[in-house]
């Protein structure tokens, strides 16, 4: 049991943003992970109707909301009965229980969101951290994780769970088959059991996306977290779920974290469950909206991709969710003469000489020393709900101009740090005006 | 780290009963400590307006939510300001977060609810049960405690927290000022932190019923934990709080629970931050329907403690919450003949003759030999919403037929097995006659 000692990064900056924007100061706003959209019209009213419900109920959740969740999933290959589903307040909480169940280190890929490494210091366990592949997140490098298991082995430790996210937080890369296959092989052989966080799986970039879950290659030992936070924009209503591998063995750990749920959260907010219910059996208005989400998610993230890659950048381009993260490791001679020789440097400066909040890639597992940090690009829809709805109805809404001004910043602001800094005192104004001539 | 292997049994309990109801049997369920009335309409309005809302907000709640609740423990002589506030989803994952906060061993009232036990094991500390004096729970008996502690650190154990509940769950009886400021001088003097219980505390059979917290007694050790799932009848709307003790100790652990909580349930959902901002103020429609309440559970219970009395029990008098806890140990002998000799076999024998739902005294750390159980009174006021409302507005509820049906199911089935066995097959049916001639 290894309590954090401090407010998890991404929600203490959001925070901090909203402090500054209330003291009226300017910011360009890319820390949380929120995806900034208003809530689809249904969905209120769906919570309005299902006010009356007060009753703590189930605690693995209401009937319908999990009979709609088992069709979700076996829509998307993955035949379940509602027996395989537990629901939770936000998948957060469901996440732990998970950790707290099964004993054993946790391999994490590096890097990965934030949550996953401090909930297992939470519930006891060691994190392993394997890098990921060179062209995607999410998932560790086959490589490098058959390495990894066997070097913890003959230290006399336990790899027993292996967390993917596809598609990725931070990266908002996805991994392909080939590659979930390999993981999932190296996963099997090694009785390792694969948590398989699919939160942003509604928000590919290309609707012909190939996604393979693991609980696809490996289904006895796959478990599935997701909710309806991201695609749904619904963060603040605390929806989350999981979906257990069939058989005796699915059938024992559901039991357990049902047995943990029912002493840590006791049950999901009625009222939410009943939306969840509707949300998850996707009718045509719901999926119309995904839809339309996904391609605003993929509009604007391709736009501030191609922002950062236009000064000394590396960064993959975005492929599902909302998210940029890129590496300024071309640039990192010019960064460190103005003093930025880290991530945590390279954050605090976005922050204080240009109002960009993002956050460092050391927040995510990767090198303090890296210069690595996450753009949550939903963040850039507008500042209310009606210059919301007007990026998801528009054909390129990256050129809005309260998207396109908010993109320019960021660009202005990575291309002037990633500029030669100009001599200020001694060679004096003479030499910068030539230079400006 | 101590995983629960089976679900919380009152909820369990709860998952039964509705399934045997759905198979059309005739329950009398008192199982569940659920305040079973409806919604009230100002709190429907309220989550409906507020379903607009959909980001994360600030992991301690919103500004509006921790005004509001400051201003609740304000107006009950505790200055409170909105910085001692921590919101969660039902006070169980705040009391989790506590527990995972403070390391030490966690000191129990025997019985006490059940989550607490379950609770400490989780979060990986030790029990120490002591036992309750005479005439109330949700305290140790000041004695006991005093040598409870003095023989656990002789162990080298390290009793740290104390957990007390006023009024009581499952007794529902309510610690007087004395033995609360007794017990909270023991604390004070051995230097533990309390964990107040107050989630009955708006639920006074008497409203002139004299309530003194522990942060009263010993304000900068104490926590109180309070939610509006018992006064308000809102369990499943998922709406907790705690209330952190002023000063720099209450300041560091209110930042570490922050912190566990930013990793384990990220807020409360945010439409349910503004129905608690909103009751929290206690407008004046709130507050009648608090008293309405508190009346009806008043009745209720004191009809049911009427009910158990009657028989060979001993009973203490409810005064706060909707529960009663009899003890059948005057009766041991008859039971002991009919087979059942333990709390399992009470609670058993109650639910397959009579079909009464209870919990035995085993669930709340009493003796399984014992033969309490507790009845969860709030269960009786109707089968749906518009039988609540008339026993919330009616003078003599218990009198209701539907109410009165139920406990006279109650007072029967009591009756009949704490009577004398009659000879069956010997002695047949003539003399059983004789009996009810």
């Amino acid at each position: 049991m290894e309590p954090p000692q401090r407010i998890s990064p991404n929600l203490a900056l959001e925070e901090y943003v909203a402090h500054r924007l209330s003291m009226g100061q300017t910011m360009v706003n890319l820390g949380l992970g929120e995806a900034r959209l208003p809530v689809h019209p249904a969905l209120l009213e769906r919570l309005a109707a299902a006010a009356p419900a007060n009753s703590y109920g189930p605690v693995a959740g209401t009937e319908p909301a999990r009979r709609a969740a088992a069709g979700y999933f076996t829509r998307r290959r993955l035949p379940t009965s509602p027996t395989q589903i537990v629901m939770g307040p936000g998948s957060k909480p469901v996440l732990f229980a998970l950790l707290t169940a099964i004993r054993g280190d946790v391999i994490l890929p590096r890097p990965c969101w934030m949550s996953y490494a401090a909930q297992t210091g939470l519930a006891g366990h060691r994190a392993i951290r394997v890098p990921v592949p060179p062209r995607c997140g999410g998932v560790p490098d086959p490589v490098a994780l058959q390495e990894m298991i066997k070097d913890a082995r003959s230290r006399g430790h336990h790899p027993r769970v292996l967390v993917l996210t596809n598609p990725d937080n931070p990266t908002g890369t996805s991994a392909g088959p080939d590659i979930v296959r390999q993981v999932c092989e190296i996963a099997g052989a090694e009785d390792l059991v694969v948590i398989s966080d699919e939160i942003y799986r509604d928000i590919p970039h290309d609707p012909a996306l190939p996604q393979l879950s693991p609980a696809e290659v490996l289904p006895a030992r796959t478990v599935v977290l997701t909710g309806l936070s991201k695609s749904l924009a619904l963060g603040g209503w605390r929806i989350g779920l999981a979906r257990f591998p069939a058989g005796e063995w699915g059938r024992r750990l559901h039991d357990q974290v049902v047995a943990i749920a029912s002493e840590m959260w006791s049950s999901v907010a009625a009222p939410m469950q009943e939306v969840a219910a509707y949300a998850l059996s996707e009718p045509p208005e719901i999926v119309d909206h995904l839809e339309a989400s996904a391609r605003l998610h993929a509009s604007v993230a391709t736009a501030a991709h191609h922002a950062v890659t236009m000064v000394k950048a590396r960064c993959e381009a975005p492929q599902g969710g909302f998210y940029v993260y890129p590496d300024l490791e071309p640039a990192r001679a010019i960064l460190a003469a103005k003093g930025i020789t880290g991530a945590p440097q390279l954050e605090s400066h976005l922050l204080r000489h240009y109002g960009i909040a993002v956050l460092g890639g050391h927040h995510f597992g990767d090198r303090v020393d890296g210069l690595r940090f996450r753009a949550a690009t939903s963040q850039l829809y507008g500042a209310n709900a009606e210059e919301q709805w007007a990026a998801l109805r528009d054909p390129d809404p990256a050129s809005l101009p309260y998207v396109a001004k908010q993109l320019d910043l960021l660009r202005c602001a990575l291309i002037e740090m990633t500029e030669e800094a100009m001599p200020l005192t001694s060679a004096a104004s003479g030499s910068a005006q030539q230079v400006h001539h």
